[in-house]
């Protein structure tokens, strides 16, 4: 191994609350115990970092500060350990650092297998240091294995986006054969999850989006595409295509109260609605979330967030087999503002990936 | 046995809309293939036969017709038995009648074991003739059998309002040891919710409800009272009691649609809100069903009906051991109409059990 | 809907503890209430039929009895309705007879959804009449919908077969990604097994049988396949394909006690071995259902009968929708000595399906 | 904190095959990063340490040596801290030890939440210095804290076997008001599994055992007890009591290979067996593992070993409500080589504890 430079390159934002980031040369830190110093060379760009980086969810606690490295779906090589580390990991690993970047292992929620909900985790790209640098720090028994047959780009975008979509599916309970609705399925979440769902699960998949997402769609394995536009009776849709009793599952990969708002119909008896998009501005009630109508029907609404360590391995496994893949575009690290702006008009086709390399 | 009459008793609603109940002699009926008639002794009478005939439950799909025979919670003796019976029951045996009257055991929520959403179920007192009568028919296969130590009297609330909490709990997948909160744990549901809660389950209840209903709560078996008048901060009061963390699981128990707005900030992470009383009126969705807040804290909502057949020999289980009690009074048939009027006006203490056999 | 004759033709076992079958005319018999009489086509023979012929299933209570009509995978057409049956089913519908012929639908065992355990429950075929006949009574509401793009000959043997490798996948509780080693896999079952497992529920299958079966199980979708001849360290070859971990879970697909003793071995941590074949002569304690072994790593083991209703209709709806295929030949009834010799000697390849027609 | 001695107590194994321990003084030792050292008062005295001891245990894989410190039930309080522990514990915390001494966390059996089957498990007192000593070194993210109202001698049983009956429970997967049967019923695992299914989980509890201990399993809370002496047919004693089916679960408690030859018959249709006592000598299959009558039955057996973080905390939990008790009595450091001899010849009655302050 090459002696370690002092310092590198990171992308920060420098004025959060807009859009803005610059690239700043960063002193190179010193595992401590328990932790490793990762190389980086890839990281997904991903829809939260926008919000992380705009102050525009509400979700999170306290505002972003300036001089934050933004990023949560790193890959890289472990190049350096701290003391207690041997046992785990080993120079030379590429590993995955993802939106929960460390838990404690210890708290009420770890020990039920529930590492998002961690008491005292910390988030990768707010208020901890993300993946938009040259180097990073983590646990080093936090850190996810990358299978070895796996491009490193491709990845990254399964480290957050990949591992949210598989949780989620999960959580719904449906099983294979059963039939699922994804609302948002041509998006950057959606279309993960419809492979996931149809060729990773076997369900049969309905994908819910605008009429030009239709392609991709299909091409990820649905089983039947429905137009938002256009389509007068959703819930008469969905019947429609079910056997008249509606879907097992629908998950709402969208982050809009809108979607939210038409997907409680969408079920049968006993069905369960996953919540994983997040809406940006004022929290707004689920509109289907009405009490009658859920013990009529025996209804559920499940929140499911990023997923657990178990998930993430189980994720690059599906990718390492070939059942998912994901659809992006590597940029370098300067563009990153540009990519904002486009994400934030929502002119973004695909994920986008970072090259660190320079 | 001694020959049945040619006419009987009932109560019927004969001007639905209004609380206005009659009796009448209707015509002694004669069971069918599969069927039995059996000779009633009590009826509970549930604040959703209350609903029923006044029409202001908007889950319903038509209004009450006049001439309904309501009641769902009735308890009696087979006295006759129709052909393709004799393999399931006997004359004479104790049985009871609840909610769903009757299921086609043949659809795909009966196949999945979710009675209460049968496809073609029939539901008592609601377009099927119901309990508030001294006789009735029922499907042979759908009867529950009493067991033999327990006072028909005290049976009959159990076959609506215990079934439907003890399924309600059951659906909260909390654990035993388990922190659940009960909003409504004085009601007619709630103070037996506690008793399951508690001395059935080994949950730690904490009741919820106005300041007069202390001492039912806690003679139930709760472990603290947390009351809604004087109390600022209940999310605070209940993280108070939980070591800080919530709740794992807060059923509400009361049809209020106050109750459902504060529900969900009672749960700790992968908490559980079941859904149970149905607020009359508009219906208005849970306020604390913020997709955003669900997602952090992977919260769940789940609606729950009145339990399957199952679940009701078990509640019954609980009754015969004296696990749980009913408090509730007997009356007379005649009193029918008093009683709904004390309910309505929110006078009625307690459960009212009516003697149909004068 | 021509008259229907008066007698029609069926092959009963009239020396049952020998392979003896002879072609009867038996009397049309009348659905009683509840009941329909069905004009079967068609009607799979499966190994359990020889079991039950031969006496050599130590499960069973009593002898079979000369005259016991055969046979537990029928389908045919509704052609009489007995009363009550309206609400039900109709005239002209095509249905399946599975090994349970009936239940009550109001025990324990059926009350928990765990059809198979049925108290009451009865045997297609044993102390029932069964299906290798032109016409059969069955309960209305326990005939298994046949999906109508399928044909008669390929659904027969789902009912049993199918259903039953069905049944036994879930309840592996094994997860879609997750090792799975099916153990007889070139078999009857276990093809089939094979398929639902690979294509329908996206496990990663290993195939073990004999290595003349290594054609059909690859075909069937197995990633890997793992000869027991030639094979000195099965517990090794396990552990080679799936990472040094073995499997997450084993599925006994053979009734071979051989294979039962080998199969504790091939499970990771948290593993299940399902059993599923009934090896013929005296019951043997499963070799690696030791404690110690047990408790350790935390494995269990699970006995799987025939399926539910539920997963019936599940199992034909993976046939409708072509994820799984028998292979099987038509052969005439006045074979079915023949078939069953062949089965005997082991000699048969692939599954027989009976023609009734004539 | 008054400064540290140089030297501390520690009973160690001096001739391990036999019963041999003898007092050392030994160094103070250093934590390292990520471990802390603590000050221990108490240890239970169990079982598994005698089988340790005298290499019995065939599910071990390596004999043990001499110089061994023996013991995992150990109570005490954190001293001195090394590197990277602050956010984790403090100083001053009473915390406890248990039989998995520590875990890496990070493999696939920690991220399943099966913490004692980690691949890289140390167990106390085993090729790890456990707790028959004064000072003990611990990873400080797998202590596990003691409530604060609780006893330290009376906590110190619960760390293996209190959590390990709990976790036994728990894998029974049988519900509040389903009857479970103990067998071993009044040994120093079996009376505390009494303890927490009658009165934690609010089970129907049949204790089984020797007549002599009807007395400690009665005033445990059984519902029933059945001798093994005097009882010719236990499964029919059983059935007597269940109403004619059968226990739901059947926890053996006793490291038996009778009593597992026994257990599978008091089992009803889809009953769990749940594996916790580990016969000595070589391994014998359980009777009752024959794939006939688990498939006709839906039969399942379950390994069960100590319990996970979660359910040692849970544990722990009971034990402060005073909802379950220990039996125990207090010994000094010096007795150890007597206890064991009476725990050898079966005279020790009740569960032991040491207190290790001299």
């Amino acid at each position: 191994m090459a002696e370690l430079p002092k310092k590198y390159k990171a992308a920060v934002y420098d004025k959060p609350g807009s859009i803005s980031t610059k690239i700043e040369e960063l002193d190179m830190p010193e595992p401590g115990p328990g932790e490793v110093l990762i190389n980086l060379t890839h990281s997904g760009v991903c829809h939260s970092d926008l919000g992380v980086m705009m102050n525009t969810w509400k979700v999170l606690p306290a505002p972003t500060q300036a001089g934050q490295v933004g990023g949560h779906e790193g890959v890289g090589k472990i190049v350096k350990m701290g003391s207690g580390t041997e046992a785990t990991v080993a120079v030379g690993d590429r590993v995955g650092i993802k939106w929960m970047a460390g838990t404690c292992g210890n708290c009420d929620a770890c020990r039920a297998g529930v590492d998002a909900s961690c008491f005292k985790g910390k988030v990768s790209g707010y208020y901890t240091p993300g993946t938009f640098q040259q180097f990073v720090l983590s646990p080093a028994n936090y850190v996810t294995p990358i299978p070895d047959n796996v491009d490193s780009a491709a990845a990254a975008p399964m480290l957050c986006a990949g591992v949210t979509v598989y949780s989620a599916l999960r959580k719904s309970n449906a099983e294979s054969g059963n039939w699922v609705v994804i609302l948002g399925a041509g998006g950057g979440l959606g279309h993960l999850a419809v492979q996931f769902a149809a060729r990773g699960i076997g369900h049969r998949v309905i994908g819910v989006d605008h009429s030009s997402k239709k392609d991709i769609i299909m091409e990820s394995g649905a089983d039947h595409f429905i137009p938002v536009d256009g389509t007068d009776n959703m819930t008469q849709a969905v019947k429609d295509v079910t056997g008249g009793l509606g879907a097992h599952a629908v998950l709402v990969m969208t982050a809009s109260n809108t979607a939210y708002g038409s997907g409680m119909d969408l079920l049968r008896f006993n069905g369960t609605l996953v919540c994983v998009g997040i809406p940006e501005g004022d929290m707004v009630p689920i509109a289907g979330a009405l009490p009658g109508a859920m013990v009529t029907k025996s209804l559920k609404i499940v929140g499911s967030a990023v997923g657990n360590r178990k998930e993430a391995i189980e994720t690059l496994d599906f990718l390492a087999r070939g059942i998912v893949k994901t659809h992006y575009r590597v940029e370098k690290m300067d563009k990153l503002t540009e990519i904002f702006i486009d994400m934030h008009e929502g002119k973004l086709k695909g994920r986008v990936v970072l090259d660190l390399s320079s």
